[in-house]
């Protein structure tokens, strides 16, 4: 964990004062630059030291043999993995006779800031070298959300106290030397030199490099073109290899005298189009880039912000380090999100290869709500992305022995990757996901043309799967045995709760838009019978429920199984490095909400003392060593009347990479815990849920907020949402005829732009005390509840 | 499968007259000589073709690692392969200038033949060369089973029509080649030059290698020497290198002159002892081989024999093949179990490389009770390896977080092998198999001391496994979540009723010896109160059973999956390598018998009825993808009624090989099956079940079979079993004072030797209908039961 207090809390930033060389890889992956189609991890400019390096491309993957002990019938024989493709980040600094390197000399200062406004991140070193030479650098970075192939770089050197000769050179570097990070499965495939070089082209203006991957034959191209302001006398050079290219400009500043670089980087890949196409994209990127200029780049970046932040800013008062965690995390939820096009937003966006850079049910489960209000065309596009895998996926069941799609646990391209089917395959419950995702979507949207384009086709395929998964049992009761839920401590179980209600719900959407779509549904060749057997299997669905203790069991004969030890356990978490799955699977120990989120997607199919109940009896047993839970609990707490254990837990889902909760922060950010702290207050303190019929909210704060204001985006229209620790408003934007009925404690209401409508909250009176959790495994007190814990954690 | 009818049904040997190429593999199989500790695989003399050659020492290994593509807490990283050893069979013939090699040339007659009684491999071949030379070779070879380190071979070549010069090199090969034979799972990873040379020696006399295993360290050493004899002129030379050691004879025979080589062969190693000990101990086992010489190894073979058959022999009337098939049974059990000597009994004995060379389950639940009653040191021997394993059981126990010893799924040496957990570690009903053998044992030998010396502390540690694995829920009844039973299309069950029933009796043994032996007991830490908890947990357990069927669910839950789609799953079988692990999981088909084993060892737990209806239900539903199944099943179909059908699986487990029904054959033959050919004729139609009060029978054949004799050792007593179709007669021998009390169906006896006493047969009428099999998976219709569908299977 990183200590608290390092870093101070500002609003609309996240800025580092001090340089501890143990945590460069955290501070990488905070200080990352994404659109969701480039990824830069916050490396220095000169390139060491590093942490981990990293430059992404958006499914820009290689191939790799997945191995097995014993193999099986439908393993998947190769897995993906998101290449470190090449560097153009990289601007070096000779100093006189000394390289720019934090780790020598004397670092007189040193900052480093991600501006959440600007959509930039400006570092500024003053350095003196070993040999006495003192510099200036102040550098700026962006990646460009207008211009999806673009970034920038600005890099200003200036001499402080005598005349010094400097010699930049700014790189393309492809194939970097990777570290060899941990045995952490979790942690990404190292892959050595995954890229063969193609053709090298370079004038006085720009260098471009194409490189292929070995394995999965994808190209690519990197260039850049440069633009030098110096007052001094000043010579340049261009030299290009295989694997490199170098821009050099060599000067001699007096005191005060600066030198400007301005670096234009552009990418782009394929795994269609020629060399020539591909480079030639790259080489129109950069003058368009060129065209804009340094100061363009920065304006567009500004205005796109602007936007964005006018629709999605979460205004957090009575926690400022809460405030500073959400926007943190809205910033990161945004890049990966953005300008993904038609591509997966991966676990980790494109802030680190952690989990091989893949796309896991993080995405439609937890990214995708929050871009659904505030960015609501990314999550049209990520499920695009999924649509256009549907064929691999419907390839996948008919391997499986299924009917419809069986989407990939773990994907970059949208081949199943997962290399143990217990916890991959077997949780089909993200096909469910998906389908929810598409009812989220159309729900606040009312985007018709969306499920008419593929939103309907993918309801259909997955319904189709459940259909072949589940079977009926003597008395006519709808069964899905043996599969595997949200809880990775549990695999393999018969008639999960949330998965056999998410089916049930995915099965139900999938009739309904059939329904309404007929001509559609008939091309998909969904006849009204087989509607109908959709809707029979979900009327018919069995959810398990253990009478005697009035909980439901997460799934049949979860509550008969053994308790864990958690005092025996105490301080070795997470588990699954220190306990065998099966130990872990046959007992009563929960890793992440899966009940719990089953009455937060599917809370109209429990009452409010079975809520009570079930979150007073998982608490005391999840544990929590997967980053998707705790914004669940957060949503769940907060229902159930448990006001501040939610705001912990919406603490810890806002913090988790700031405070780097988990430990492999350093291997990238975790999108779901960050997309889920939206989640945690929105839903949690907002009381959001959505429906068809439009926005529900029941608000309620914890003590230590004194008010929490959100917009959401429900049919074009942006509702403003203001909670004081007693009442709401709701305001709607967009013009002096915008409107919207929105539900307030079941109470519908219509609000009209310009008269905003207050309502008293409903007191929240939890029907049981509040629980306590494992031993050692309670959410980290949101610093707002608990003064004066401050950097004691 | 093999062609029936290619081989002559004759009663004491197995011949072959015909030499198709393309079944070499297989014939190398059932052509196998071992004594337990050295396997030879029956190839060709002069080495080639070959199908896969092989010389194997028991737990002779190499260690290699054990991928995965995604790892996980207590998986083993490393795994163990039998290693092709040193080659000692050759002997290569060069006829004037053509190798001989039945490819080439013409093959005028060709005979092998197993002789069951005189422990031999006999050849004949008459052959003419490409140039036109004929000879004939005749060749005796035999794994002696009274010099455990001793292989011998007697080696005649006889010039037919013309003088012929003969080249004989009689040869030692290290690291020799190895076909790549399939991507099959269960196929042993193939080792390339696993040897690396250590020593060689050689004068005229004898040649001794000695090599080492790359990385599991353990040393063997290989020497020859050789009588020749041939009244031509001749010549000798002895030629040496890293990999091999050849004898080389020169002569030239006339029409009607013979040359004769006698060739001598021993083996060591070891994984402790130096070189110069393990080649001094190889060099001491040639010199008393030669002491011996080939006519006294040939006899102290047949004299061993004399004394297995007539404690062993089965005799089978009105059924020709099967009685050839259950002696070739009994003679390969006798050679995988003879000599092994506290080393583990493989599943293939030394017959392959199949699945590694590693000792399953099989051992303890199959090879061994054919063992104890007929060669009961063997069964005391294999026992004592498993307790030689004991402290690394008790690692991995701790090492997966329980108490006391967690045998290996699949091992050599006794560290677990299993790179599946859900089929390996998970099942944890081996410890309870190794418990029932030692029950089995003690009943049938009643060696206390053997109890005393191992047998007490392996129950001890099994039944503190159970209690360690098991929990008692609300209600007070004793559970087992998520291991995995016999059936390996299911896995990770809730209650496996098999291994609660097996577990339960694994604790009541240990208790029961526990006090019977209570000084040893707490020697061994065992408490009054310890022995209390296994006594009380026993008691508790749980039974799941299905009223509404009136069926035994297999595992918690069972009966309610859905059905298996038998019809379209036609002709694709074994399953495993058509259908995903998890939809096998989680339906309703079997690969063996599972709760059909559990009415076979636990058969006091189910009334007659039950076990009528389980039958009834199961035999549905039973693929027999295991070779595991059909003895068991001849069993169950005996006891319920179904005779004929028991009848067809004993032919079935007898003729597993014969007919290489399991298509694998070529990888080594069948223990268990072949084991449990014995125990579906013992067990099945004599109705033996062993109890501490003495063994129990209620015999009756089915309609094929005119009579069926066998005899068991109990007690230092042999006792012979005569059935006819109506009656049977029990018989003592071993001296005039020599008794033994019995069981027959329910009435004690006391037979005395001298005093036969016979009893009518008790009627077996059956509750219900003979069932049906899954379409396709009806057992091989016995010869004797179906006349004239010889040769069409």
């Amino acid at each position: 964990m990183i200590d608290r207090g390092t870093r101070p809390i500002e609003p609309w930033q996240l800025r580092e004062t001090q340089l501890p060389l143990d945590e460069l890889a955290q501070a990488e992956s905070l200080f990352a630059l994404s659109n969701g189609h480039i990824g830069l991890r916050g490396n220095f400019d000169e390139g060491e030291p590093y942490g981990i390096p990293g430059t992404y491309l958006n499914s820009f993957y290689e191939r790799r043999p997945l191995p097995y002990a014993e193999a099986g019938y439908g393993y998947p024989e190769s897995g993906q993995t998101l290449v470190d493709v090449t560097n153009g980040k990289l601007i070096r600094l000779l100093v006189d006779d000394s390289p720019l390197d934090v780790r020598y000399g004397v670092v007189n200062a040193h900052e480093r800031c991600l501006d959440f406004r600007a959509g930039m991140l400006r570092r500024e070193v003053d350095w003196t070298s070993p040999a006495g030479k003192r510099v200036k650098v102040r550098s700026k970075r962006l990646v460009s959300l207008t211009q999806r192939a673009v970034a920038a770089i600005e890099y200003v050197v200036e001499a402080v106290d005598e005349p010094i000769r400097l010699v930049v050179q700014s790189e393309l570097v492809a194939n970097e030397t990777q570290p060899r990070l941990s045995d952490d499965p979790r942690v990404s495939a190292v892959l050595e030199s995954p890229l063969q070089a193609v053709s090298q082209d370079s004038d006085a203006e720009e260098v471009i490099l194409a490189h292929r991957t070995r394995a999965s034959g994808l190209l690519m191209a990197a260039g850049m073109a440069h633009l030098v302001e110096c007052s001094a006398r000043m010579e340049q050079d261009v030299d290009v290899r295989e694997d490199w290219g170098r821009h050099t400009i060599i000067c001699e500043l007096k005191p005060g005298e600066t030198l400007r670089v301005v670096k234009f980087l552009a990418y782009g890949w394929s795994g269609l189009r020629s060399e020539t196409a591909v480079t030639d994209q790259v080489s129109a990127a950069l003058a368009a880039a060129k065209f804009s200029g340094w100061d363009g780049l920065v304006e567009q970046q500004r205005d796109y912000l602007d936007d964005f932040w006018d629709a999605a800013d979460v205004k957090v008062e009575g926690n400022p380090e809460l405030q500073q965690a959400v926007r943190f995390a809205l910033f990161h939820v945004l890049q990966a999100g953005a300008r993904a096009e038609r591509r997966g937003i991966p676990s980790k966006g494109l802030t680190g290869a952690g989990y091989d850079g893949h796309t896991f049910w993080d995405t439609e489960g937890f990214v995708l709500p929050t871009l659904t209000l505030t960015v609501p065309d990314a999550t049209a596009d990520a499920l695009r992305w999924r649509h256009s895998t549907l064929q691999l996926a419907k390839d996948r069941a008919a391997e499986l022995g299924l009917k419809g799609a069986a989407f990939p646990w773990r994907t970059i391209r949208g081949q199943e990757c997962s290399g143990y089917w217990p916890a991959g395959t077997a949780a089909f419950h993200l096909d469910a996901d998906i389908a929810a995702a598409i009812e989220r979507y159309h729900a606040a949207t009312g985007d018709d043309d969306f499920i008419q384009e593929c939103g309907l086709e993918l309801l259909a395929e997955t319904a189709r799967l459940w259909i072949s998964l589940g079977h009926h049992d003597r008395r006519g009761k709808w069964h899905l045995p043996g599969v595997t839920g949200p809880d990775e401590y549990s695999a393999v179980a018969d008639d999960n709760v949330f998965t056999n209600l998410m089916a049930a719900r995915n099965l139900k959407t999938a009739a309904r838009m059939a329904a309404r779509f007929p001509d559609d549904a008939r091309k998909l060749g969904v006849s009204v019978e087989e509607e109908a057997t959709w809707r029979d299997a979900a009327a018919a669905v069995y959810i398990p429920y253990d009478e005697e203790l009035g909980v439901h069991p997460q799934s049949e004969g979860f509550t008969g199984y053994a308790e864990w030890d958690f005092e025996a356990w105490k301080g070795r978490y997470p588990l699954l490095l220190h306990a065998p799955y099966f130990e872990l699977y046959r007992k009563q120990v929960v890793k992440q909400a899966d009940l719990m989120l089953a009455m937060y997607w599917c809370g109209d199919e429990f009452t409010a003392e079975q809520k009570a109940r079930n979150v007073d009896y998982y608490e005391r047993i999840t544990v929590r060593d997967s980053s998707l839970s705790a914004c669940v609990q957060a949503v769940t707490a907060a229902e159930v009347g448990h006001l501040d254990l939610a705001y912990d837990y919406a603490y810890e889902a806002a913090l988790i990479d700031l405070l780097d909760l988990h430990n492999n922060t350093a291997d990238g950010l975790h999108m779901a815990s960050l997309a889920g702290a939206w989640t945690a207050l929105v839903a949690g303190f907002g009381g959001l849920r959505e429906r068809e019929s439009g926005p529900c909210f029941d608000p309620a704060l914890p003590g230590g907020l004194t008010g929490l204001t959100f917009t959401v985006r429900w049919r074009d229209v942006r509702l403003r949402v203001k909670i004081s620790p007693d009442e709401v408003t709701y305001d709607v934007h967009d013009g002096p005829t915008a409107s919207l009925a929105i539900f307030h404690a079941g109470e519908k209401i219509f609000v009209k732009a310009g008269t905003p409508v207050t309502r008293r909250l409903t007191p929240r009176k939890p029907l049981l005390p509040q629980p306590v959790q494992p031993i050692g495994r309670e959410p980290l007190a949101a610093f707002g509840r608990t003064l004066g814990d401050r950097g004691t954690s």
